[in-house]
Formats: structure tokens, sequence, C-alpha cells
């Protein structure tokens, strides 16, 4: 089922709801098929309910064209299209900073493709930046499992390359020199906050 | 009690609590139908062209039941209900800060009725104010369009009176006493990040 945007866009909630090879679902701390959203979902709700930081993936943007009430009972909305998000999927509060971040996933091996990302979102990205908030994306390779924090200070380099005409992706090397991996765990799933602990605070916060 | 922001310095509720003149009320810089959240997202948007500050309303949550694929075109959700929203409306970041607040408006005259708030909303500002995260509330009173900030802390408080048993409502004078008031503007139309800049940088930021 492929969900369209009214520019007849496919809209792709992530790659990865596509099943995983057996192997991968048999590896210990294995995916058991959940999307990179709700992997970060999860951690999200460790971070919150153990007061680390209070990160919350935005709703999806809809516009709702028409609505019912019938009596006595709640709204319907009887029609309304996906709208394409003018900003990133997660933001929040963690000691005192803002954090503002996407997450994406690919299914290629050797490279990112930046059409994962919409220029609105590097607009948005850069603007958090000028505002000195935490900004960066996460991309899993969805075959491998492996995951990446790239900062958007590296990111806006790989898109200023396209964009003077050079290549439209992120190869794999590139991503392993320049990111951060993050190792999937079990509490939380994908401990991000870890990664920018090293980069912004130097020390490890208390857990 | 000092309250201490992560810079060390002291937090100073501000003193200018600028009382407006019924005359003032009546000038040219009148509502013209406009809701809360239109003028909010107006002046959002003024922050964000100028470089002030990158703030947006969160989409309202919707539970989707039914989406139709139409061949070539846009899919169409048939049928969605509205989710009771689990945090605020508004956040994002400013000078390197979180920025969360929510925004009510309300017909009463005297007082502001504490139903308006969800008691997730309150632990959701709690939750923020933890993280060190600036948030508050806004209201308007619709009928004299007058608009007040007021401070997670300050609403604690009254929040807490009503669980212990007070009264279920802000009184009109409790709000002009605790509250900043905040004048409406041509551009940007409220001005709430000059009050924000009262209370916890001292200086006026460069406009």
């Amino acid at each position: 089922m492929v969900y369209r945007y009214p520019n007849g866009k496919p809209y792709r909630p992530s790659e990865g709801k596509q099943k995983r090879s057996p192997q991968y679902q048999r590896e210990s701390f294995s995916n058991r098929g959940m999307t990179l959203e709700e992997d970060i979902n999860e951690t999200n709700k460790y971070y919150l309910e153990n007061g680390i930081a209070v990160i919350h993936k935005k709703p999806t943007p809809i516009q709702i064209v028409d609505v019912h009430y019938p009596k006595r009972s709640a709204a319907v909305i009887k029609e309304a299209y996906f709208k394409q998000p003018s900003t990133t999927d997660f933001n929040g509060v963690y000691r005192g900073h803002y954090i503002d971040f996407e997450a994406k996933e690919t299914k290629n091996k050797t490279s990112f493709p930046l059409k994962n990302i919409h220029p609105h979102q590097i607009q948005h990205l850069q603007r958090v930046k000028a505002q000195d908030g935490i900004s960066f994306i996460l991309i899993r390779f969805s075959l491998t499992e492996q995951i990446f924090l790239m900062n958007t200070d590296d990111l806006l380099v790989f898109w200023e390359r396209m964009e003077s005409g050079g290549r439209k992706s992120i190869t794999r090397n590139e991503i392993e020199d320049c990111c951060h991996s993050i190792s999937l765990g079990y509490h939380p799933r994908i401990d991000y906050l870890a990664v920018i602990d090293k980069i912004y605070f130097e020390t490890r916060a208390e857990r």
C-alpha cells in the first residue's frame, strides 16, 4: 500500500516496513521487524519515563477537508489528505538544550541516497543550527541494522556537494568516517543521547 | 527560593507587567476575528522569516482508520478521528533554548477556567521544566483581547490549589498579578519572545 502526497509522490513512513531476512531476525537485539521510527519511539519513551529527556515524534500533518459531527459521538473526519511535513520528525528538550532530528532508513548497502531528505528539511535543520539547537539525522542501513548519527554540519557538506553537481548520495565509507555509530540496545533501543553526550557535553550524563 | 538556569543565572520574574489602558485596547491593532492560534502562527512565521526563532505548531494528532488509494491520485483518508494531544501545541528553539507552550483562549471575563488545560499537558510542562526547558502558557481573554504569558511555575501553583480542593479557575486579578501582559502588535502580532527575553535573558535580543 502506497500513500501518496497531493503531488503524487509516494509517502514512505520509513523504508523499513519490509520484512527482514530470517538471519537478521534471529540475531540478538535483532530488530524484530520494528521500523526505525518504532525503535526511536520506544527509545524516547524510555527517556521520558526515566526523566532523561522529553522528545516526541510530531504527528503526521493532515489536511482535513470534511468532518462530520454525529450526535452523541466523536467527530469523524470523512475526507483528508497527507501533507508533506515542513520540519523534521522528532524534537524536544535534553539537559536544557533543544534537540531536533530526522530519522531515515535505506535498503541500500553501499550508500545513503540524499533523496531521502527533503530540501525543506535541510532548511529547517539549518535554521535550528542558527538558533544553536542540537540537530542531526539518524540513518539506518536496514539490511545490516547499523545505525549512524550524522551531524547537520556533516550532512550539509554532502548536501552542498550534491547541489553543486556532485554525487546524489553519501557513501557508506563516508558515513563511517564522519558519523557516530550507535549500537542497538535493549533499553533504550537506540541510545542516541549517549552520542549527544559525547559530542556536546564531553561527559556522560548520570543515568 | 531562587530558581537557577543551567548557566547559573538566577530566574527573576520580571517586574514589568505593563497593564494596558482601556484606550490602548481600542486602538488600531484589533484582532480582526483571528483566533489566538492564527495570531501565534503569524508571530512564529515572523520569527522564522527574520531568523529570530524556530517555533512551530505541532500538527493535530489524528487516528487514521481508513485510507483509500485511488489510482494516479493522492491517498484519501476516509475515516479518522481527532486524538487528544499528549503534549502542548507549540515548541521550538530560541537562542539555544528549548521553548514549549500551550495557548488558550477564554470568553470568561473574570477568570481563566483550569479545565482548559489537560492533566497530561500539565505533566508535559513539568517534564519540560525538569529538563530546563522554557515553558509557559499564553492566555487570551477573547472579549477584551488581552493576552498574558504565565510561567509553568505559576500555573502549577494554581493547578495544585485546584487539586487540593481549591477553586477550579485562576481569577483575572491573580493573572494580572503574576503574569506578563503582551500587547497586541502588528509585526509580530504577539511578541511573546520579548517577555522571554525579559524573564530569562535580562537583555532584549537584537531584532
